[in-house]
């Protein structure tokens, strides 16, 4: 179709912060949502429209410059939607302050969000509890460290979290809190599972049916946990909630390089294998004890209703392009 | 306590191979095997034993320098089982002779069991499945072998199993075979798990019970195997079975050295975690469906009666030096 | 007790839908809800009551009509509610016009609901991927329609439904629209679970403890699904959701006749057994991944929350004759 | 800190109900709940503040006292939590009026909604089923009631409910009520639960995770209820719901005295072993079928909904200290 | 290769046999295997062999003629083997007697087998139980005929068994019986579990893993009663012990005429689809809680141990061509 | 029938024997066994029998003498079928001879027995273990006590095992061993099960299909062991496995006095219920992972295979009397 945004205008620091997040200059999901709410705020802060209309459709714009660089980090798309749901005034001054508020107003509630979860996750841990983790989360991080600073003591154990070992990153994030550290391959992970208190683990996106998307290994441990009757808890502010799946929309599971997981080298030694990396794996609710986010903790089953609270039910998009010719 | 067998002479020839068990030099379940029953032959052989008493007490003495060596390693002690178990004679010369015969059966049986178990496991298989498999296994190699040469077309996902990948041994062979291998993390394995029609693994030993002691990652593997509705077999010959725990001992679990999980430098960076490097793990009977041997298929749970047949009930070794006073 | 409403008026086509409804001449759940929802607009036009507690009475006495025809077709209340929900006046004429206008919207959304609740669950299917039906249901066949429209290829196991075999009708729908249909008989479902992506049944109702009333079957088959790992799925729109289950009632069972199952000469020559035919069961939410309707997909434990958003917690009918002596 | 609140003046009938509930003389959740409220309201009735601000800081200091008496009942704070959410006005006498409204909506709400969860709860109920139960519950019991009133004839099952026999009351209050019973040791729970139709359980709190807080055993039952297919129902008043839970609060498990367990002098006999005698466990919500509350039934799931409806997300109690200075 | 046997005479008895078998004049397990045993019987009796071997390579090759007849019914090779494993003589003579005896033997053993199964089967039903019957079985069929005479009273639900309705010959025989029947639809199954005491299946083969291979919707069946805690017990004599199985061999499935489950009209009204038609199905050993013969219980995972004392180990059948030039 | 038994003379002291194991004055397992064996050894010294056939119809008759005092106490037809299998001579001397030493090896191996079965289950507790028990059992104690002995350090929970708190006794033989005792309610078991390595509960009997018949209690805490990941171990020597069950029988559950769980005053005060006191529960094979016997240890599902060798197929005890009239 033609297009009728051809002629607006996008600021270029908008377009810059695309190519950073494009680039993975900027990464990190609570990083990339407020490098995109921002740039929606420069956007409204430089805007030179005349009406209103030019002026949202200028937003429209600039929120699908952002929104089309990595399509499967859903707190970009959030980030924009938290902007959007509040944008609201009758003349252009109007709007451009109240993109400017809502603006602030988000990456104010970001700031804070991974304090809150934290704060909620760790009343959920004992002193001298134990917990295993999977890869690398700032917000699993984040209810440990709240945990540390109640005074709670603990242990963990890390799962290497192959291919790329961010377990690595974990162990030191954790040591560094004074949490007493064994590293284990994930293989490992069941055998130790009757000496743990908590599988604590994150989430790189979760679904309205309640399933977890989380790097790779997680539903494998997961089932094995609730064979060990140990319970098993999410960590994930709410920029992590996919909006798209209230619609049924599934989450698209990244496959990344064979280089991850064997080197062109062995490769070739073993008989060029075909190689399959996915990133990413889906747990299901039943699987998941609970849901910590900075808005409270939740049973896997109702999340939807958080998720329907924050984003409605609409399924299209508030900058979707067929809007603009309004 | 006294040594009783202080001046019993056991031939150079069996201490050297001890060594080489010791050391290494010889590995692998079936070839320690047959290097323990052929000592013993040898030290028939060149024995100079006056009376049958003294000969027996030889027999018995080398059969613990050899049992000394890797005390975990459970085909040893059950290569000098089959051994002892046949030899009879009322005179010197008829021992001899019957040490020679009992060593050559045993050889001879070794030699076709890894074969009749591959072709027992093939039947299992169908044209056109696609198996899992975890570390590597020569048994599991034997049913794959067979199987291809019955004609049947195969595809197979290959765990890497850290830490040491040895799935990437396992790739290799099946690729020379003509399977078409798919490499993937451990962690990856659940996620396939729907695309797979039978998970073949190999066994280090096999309980009275019914569990199967393999490369760590095997029971968490088989746990989400059953979760998904994938029948799980372990192909493992008889001098696999483990005596021991006909009488309730547990299999010693080798814990292997923290180098092979995370090197001296990276440790230090993340700040010295322990690491615990479990070589193997405990998978219950309940998550196996078949237990594969060269004697034919068995549930774990009805493996127990194959090893009464083949052990008894003694609770001791015949080379116990208890009996060396007769 | 005395009927406070002996002498109100109920229009005469109120009576024929009605009885058209009784005598199953109008059938299926949106084709009855429609026809109720327009025999209250019929009422609220030709009503004559001169004061609005009269009109609002004669509404409450056509609700009752109409709701008493077949108590176990939740649709059909449920229409009654919605109509019932938004009718709001100070004079006859508001309250005509409200009714009216409540009728309208009704009728919208039920016309775009099934759409709606197509599209969404299309969403959940993949290019290439394998179904498998229980019964007949509008709900899943526009499902599959809404993802074949996407483009997906798709093949789906169609299992025949005794004692009535709508298998056939729903296996003939699925070849119109291209999908690859296979037809096996009930007991043949387990043993094509593993080929199968997604399991896709409708409801009769569905209760607010998440339960899933559908044809008979629909559980047996719903536990099998779990034990071989395939997800199932419940397409069925909001019009199906039970109000009075909020409060605890259950959904009755009805019980159809003998001949359905064997008629009179086959039960004369195997000795006249007893013969039981429920037409549905009720199938637990643990064995049910999603709910998808036309407001989103729910997990069942979450479906309560969308019931009471759309019944509140008035454990009373609006229609209820004790409110008629306001 | 500095106490803010040194010189607020609480009334002296608000010590006294703040005494006998500690001292145990007012007990029983809907007990507790009544007396505070109603405390509340004397505070109000008898406050001679003369600003809104002094006023509210009274009021909150009388919650304080009262709050302060048994943490662990959660009816307490809750029915604190209901009066404060509803109080508003300008001035002292605005205010003063306000609290006593919502002290009387508070104590009306409590004394129907027995009767109401009753009601729900009996619902479920089918005239001819056989109930187990655990321990004692007015709640459970007020199901049972309200299923008798229906005309319904039950059965009961009734664990005697070691240590204290809680059993032996809801026998005499069943059998009273025409239920037939039969009495069992706790140990002989499994044998009959091929007999039962629901296992109906009351709740000493219920948690935002879904779990259900109860009479030491419950968790066990539900376990082996879920193994025979036999449905288990959680009958529990709103106010048992635990707000502290949706921030990650966990339920502290009062620890009983061991004299309830073992006399002295057996416990001499015996080796002096040490005593456990945990009040309370927690099971699991997918052991749980359904939450009757008076607000409807819920799958436990879904009373994280309920509770935030309730509730709401704050994480900081109405009557906080912090607050006073405003 | 070249045909040894080419000359080697078979009576025409034995060929007539063969046909009967073959074209289903002959059917029914037990049947099949005396019509076999006693073919033998008749070679042996019209041999005019004039040496040992010839006598031998004359019954391989009637066993041969027999064996070819239907591949997948068990109980004929099993009839051979065990004729063939007590044939021992010097002379024709000898031989010819021997065969006499090992047929009478074996036939005298089938005559009792049954009655056998039926008393042990019968032990395990106690008086007033309800059973759940699936397909036609005349060893179900003995074991309540046993405990019937034992005085015990007992009620069936018969599943109708779609598509060929077997379930109506075994209601028909159980009203004959006196027992109280109620005869539902394949669906209808799990909404009785739990009025029923005992599932009660015969099977058509049972395989070394433990295995049963039974009529369609057997597995499914028991998946469903295991989740209603409702034991299934499996009734099959030794003759359906299928010792392929014992060196990994799996049992072929029967894919019976499309036209069972539709007939070509209906099937072209609905668009021809595809139809799959399996005859049976394969229930894990975990989902069975014994297997009753005529030699006594067993727990499923037990049976390979019976299977190994009737049929050794040997993988080769004592009829196999290749013995033929000894 | 006449008693063709009638003149048959049993000695005195067998009588006597008789009556104290009618009375209890002879209780326990292993007791009961060796007074029954050592009595059918006087009956066999005092007899004056004039002819082989006259010395078995005495010995027989003194069996059934015997064996009809408590017919549920499996010990004492085990031990009678023990001697009576040795039983062997062609006159009256070599049989009392036989008998002799029948009943002398079967006393020596009894004696020896639960030394061997304490052996053979210490080797599954590792140092520093904690178990948890249900009831009291000998054999789980000679576990215990051998694992002491073997220097490991345990720690034990100990269930008190309502209504006759059969676990005060085994929490005084423990703490005398040296083990740290924890005592707890039976509702209270699953809430430690986390902390424990192995639940050990003994039985009062074995069926051949891998149940387990034990103390109340045992099968609702097998499930919650399953459900938490903590084996569970039954030792049991050889004489609990019930040889009836080999052809079907069920184990009776004996229906214990009302007063052991109320008492006649408190009963009348709580409405007169029915009280129900099993004194057993029968645990399915799949939640146990055990049998330790003297014999060694056996999956549950393969204890049919020793009982097989220890008794046989035979359906009838060798002391019936239709065997009198030889």
């Amino acid at each position: 179709m033609s297009d009728p945004a051809a002629d607006i205008e996008v600021a270029d620091s908008v377009h810059r912060v695309a190519e950073d997040i494009d680039s993975m200059e900027i990464r990190g999901a609570a990083t990339i949502a407020a490098a995109a709410a921002e740039a929606l705020g420069v956007q409204a802060a430089e805007s030179d429209a005349e009406s209103p209309a030019a002026f949202r459709a200028e937003l429209r714009a600039a929120a699908r410059v952002l929104a089309d660089t990595r399509p499967t980090a859903v707190s970009l798309p959030n980030a924009l939607r938290y902007v959007f749901r509040d944008v609201d005034g009758q003349t252009v001054g109007e709007l451009r302050e109240s993109v400017h508020g809502s603006v602030a107003e988000f990456c104010d509630r970001l700031d804070t969000a991974q304090n809150d979860l934290g704060r909620i996750g760790a009343n959920r841990l004992r002193d001298g509890d134990t917990i295993m983790t999977h890869c690398h989360s700032t917000d699993v991080l984040a209810c440990v460290e709240a945990a540390v600073e109640q005074g709670k003591s603990l242990s963990a154990y890390v799962k290497e979290t192959r291919p790329r070992n961010q377990g690595h990153i974990t162990a030191e994030a954790l040591a560094e809190m004074g949490v007493d550290v064994t590293l284990v391959v994930d293989s490992a992970a069941r055998r130790y599972l009757n000496d743990v208190d908590h599988v604590l683990v994150g989430a790189d996106s979760i679904a309205a049916d309640g399933s977890v998307v989380n790097k790779i290994g997680t539903s494998g441990l997961a089932v094995n946990a609730r064979d060990r009757g140990t319970p098993i808890v999410c960590a994930a502010q709410t920029i992590k909630l996919h909006p798209g799946t209230l619609t049924g929309h599934t989450v698209d599971i990244e496959m990344r390089e064979e280089a991850e997981i064997v080197d062109a080298e062995t490769a070739a030694e073993i008989g060029e294998p075909r190689v399959l990396n996915p990133a990413f794996d889906v747990t299901p609710p039943r699987y998941v004890d609970a849901i910590v986010t900075e808005r409270g903790q939740f049973p896997p089953e109702s999340i939807v209703t958080l998720m329907r609270d924050l984003f409605g039910e609409s399924t299209t998009e508030p900058w979707a392009e067929q809007e603009s010719h309004e």
